[in-house]
């Protein structure tokens, strides 16, 4: 049975906590990154080849959501990150309370920047505000140049679409101009950047762009800190 | 903002609703497959490989889920079968009303078979019955090999597993004997086919399987029918 308390607002509940959240995040110091994709297009590969990058520079931490399993925790702790799992049984996005209790898991006054890595859904994940400084999202090239007009939210909600698996683009007979075109058509100012995460093709300038927007935050928080000290 | 009405049990009245939809089918002598996957999996490239090895022999009519566009819709009706896209706006997934009302669009007794595309998405069709005879799942191997372990309530539900896209297995780096496994770790019983809807390959044994499942409830409800007369 699906209990929902009476008179709550749901998404105005979320709204509330995605704030305080945003707050811890600004008052440790902490850039977080809400990465979300359909099931199997590979936000794990993308944050494993994004970590090898940024860990000599920052201080990492994740936060994994799924169904069940601890597996994509596992993969991140084996490069010698800190991360946490939030399994979330059968709801099929994380919200900001899963984040918000799973903080108690990390101390996040000793990371520069945090990954959520959202489950697997192109549809409700993105309808959740997280408290995130920045809201990413991967897609498949795989799964079809269309998608972007049948699920457009996640797509026109994320600041940045890391277009993957590109190196099997000359086998599924999908167009990556037309693919590029339908992103543009629902989201016209977030770069895109095609990337293969087996072959690291295109990594450079979706890394060169992501240290780009987290030196950024942090140098306008150091002002900020300046300005009101 | 989500409302939802005071003392509803919605997953109870799913049920209700499917249980109706049930009823309607079973009395007009239609069949219905309740087709589910994640965005991109193939759902309807594989629909549209199934009418035309089953137009044939059976009067078929095809209800589509989606967000938002009628893509699916129109690509059905280009084959000269009856389609009516049902659009859920943001909701993520069919329910049964949405089929009942969709279903004063068709005569259904003029039909054998009856398919609905749900919303491409891993999570939450399966946990909505819809009333169909048949839930069937197609599964991109693409996509990865641990999938089953990750997202297992679709995977546990459905009654045939079709694993697409493996003429993209060569580049994808995914083990096909690997998924087989992990299917059969939440379902030990469902038939998998492994198919191609690019190349063809696989989809005789998947039709040759479908077609069985169709007639052997036909000469079930026959059977009924003139047992009872």
């Amino acid at each position: 049975m699906h209990l929902i308390p009476v008179g709550t607002d749901i998404m105005q509940a979320n709204r509330e906590t995605a704030d305080a959240n945003r707050e811890a995040f600004l008052r440790n110091g902490v850039y977080a990154i809400n990465i979300m994709s359909a099931p199997g297009a590979g936000k794990t590969s993308v944050l494993e080849r994004t970590i090898e990058l940024l860990k000599p520079t920052y201080r990492l931490g994740v936060i994994e959501g799924d169904l069940v399993t601890t597996f994509d925790a596992d993969r991140i702790a084996a490069m010698g990150v800190p991360s946490y799992q939030i399994t979330t049984g059968t709801v099929c996005h994380l919200d900001a309370r899963m984040v918000h209790n799973s903080l108690h898991h990390f101390d996040i006054s000793s990371l520069d920047v945090l990954f959520i890595e959202n489950v697997g859904n192109l549809v409700c994940p993105a309808e959740f505000e997280l408290g995130e400084d920045l809201k990413i999202m991967v897609y498949s090239t795989v799964e079809g140049a269309e998608k972007p007009k049948k699920y457009p939210l996640m797509f026109h909600e994320a600041e940045a679409v890391v277009l993957n698996k590109i190196d099997l683009l000359p086998y599924s007979g999908v167009s990556l101009d037309e693919l590029t075109r339908n992103v543009r058509e629902v989201n016209p100012y977030a770069p895109i950047f095609p990337v293969s995460c087996r072959t690291g093709e295109g990594l450079g300038g979706w890394i060169d762009w992501l240290k780009r927007q987290i030196d950024e935050a942090r140098a306008d928080r150091q002002h900020t800190i300046s300005a009101t000290a």
